[in-house]
């Protein structure tokens, strides 16, 4: 299979100064400092470029707990070892990255949405993340959930973007190099 | 003794997009990244403006391998319960941070660099940083030390600067709200 099949891979996630995109038990409550009226930071922008996203375990259960599904009918594949049944026809996957991000590829997608920290990693240690953006919430909590765990390698970046926003969130994009 | 007379305290730091401070050894460098001749980052004018600083054990044992002991004859004090002969008139502490912020404070310090993740996040917890500035260096490490660690509380901030540089370094500064 040529390497151009493969789906362009992107992160749209938010942490806070201190590295970290949830609190130990996977909870986001500490997001609502930065929630405007009218004002999403640009999510709705980039969720419109993906065709499908892929998820861990972690935030999958945290999605779940929301009021409603956030993702409507777009592609999810969730990673994990033990699937529940689906409710949202959602797939799950237990496997190589790679080879899910090549199947991505060769079903159509074009742009894959990569969600949670320990997916994140796989991608990155894999080196499947073309894009990443990161907003940074004013907040330092101090322990918690980190982006990454367990590359085993750098990931050198370029700044495509940069912008700081009245709420005090300041959203970095970055092209992987 | 007044609240009033405790010293403004600072944190100046650098991190991986992913939050961290120096890898798990403390090495420091992916910060070649962004070497460039000529650019400080504002860390000299940032460094003039302090009367003090406190660092870790783990940033001291960093700053020694240094070619050049590069504080000077600013006055510096290092945490440690293990302390070893001074080399450069720096001076060991081991207690309570809030006892010695009051106590650089008292003997005529104004301004404190706070330098090291575990001292940091203690001068977090206890509610004695009054501005961080947070170099995001564009790379993703993966692992290594942390910024902070268990401060036991959020610490909300307001951000008063951010500044794109043309090596993709982004410099953000914030005052504790």
């Amino acid at each position: 299979m040529s390497p151009m099949s493969r789906a362009k891979s992107s992160v749209f996630i938010a942490e806070s100064l201190d590295g970290f995109i949830a609190r130990a038990d996977g909870a986001i409550d500490w997001l609502a400092l930065v929630e405007r009226e009218g004002e999403d930071y640009g999510f709705a922008a980039f969720f419109e470029t993906v065709d499908a996203m892929v998820m861990g375990r972690t935030t999958y259960n945290t999605v779940l707990g929301f009021d409603a599904w956030p993702y409507g009918a777009k592609r999810c594949v969730v990673l994990t070892h033990d699937p529940p049944s689906a409710r949202h026809g959602e797939e799950f996957y237990a496997g190589d990255v790679t080879a899910l991000a090549e199947r991505l590829g060769a079903e159509g997608a074009r742009h894959v949405y990569v969600d949670g920290g320990e997916v994140i990693s796989q991608f990155f240690a894999a080196g499947l993340i073309d894009e990443v953006t990161v907003s940074i919430i004013p907040v330092v909590l101090g322990d918690g959930l980190r982006l990454t765990r367990r590359i085993g390698r750098d990931v050198r970046l370029e700044l495509v973007q940069h912008r700081a926003f009245d709420s005090g969130l300041v959203r970095l994009t970055y092209r992987v190099a």
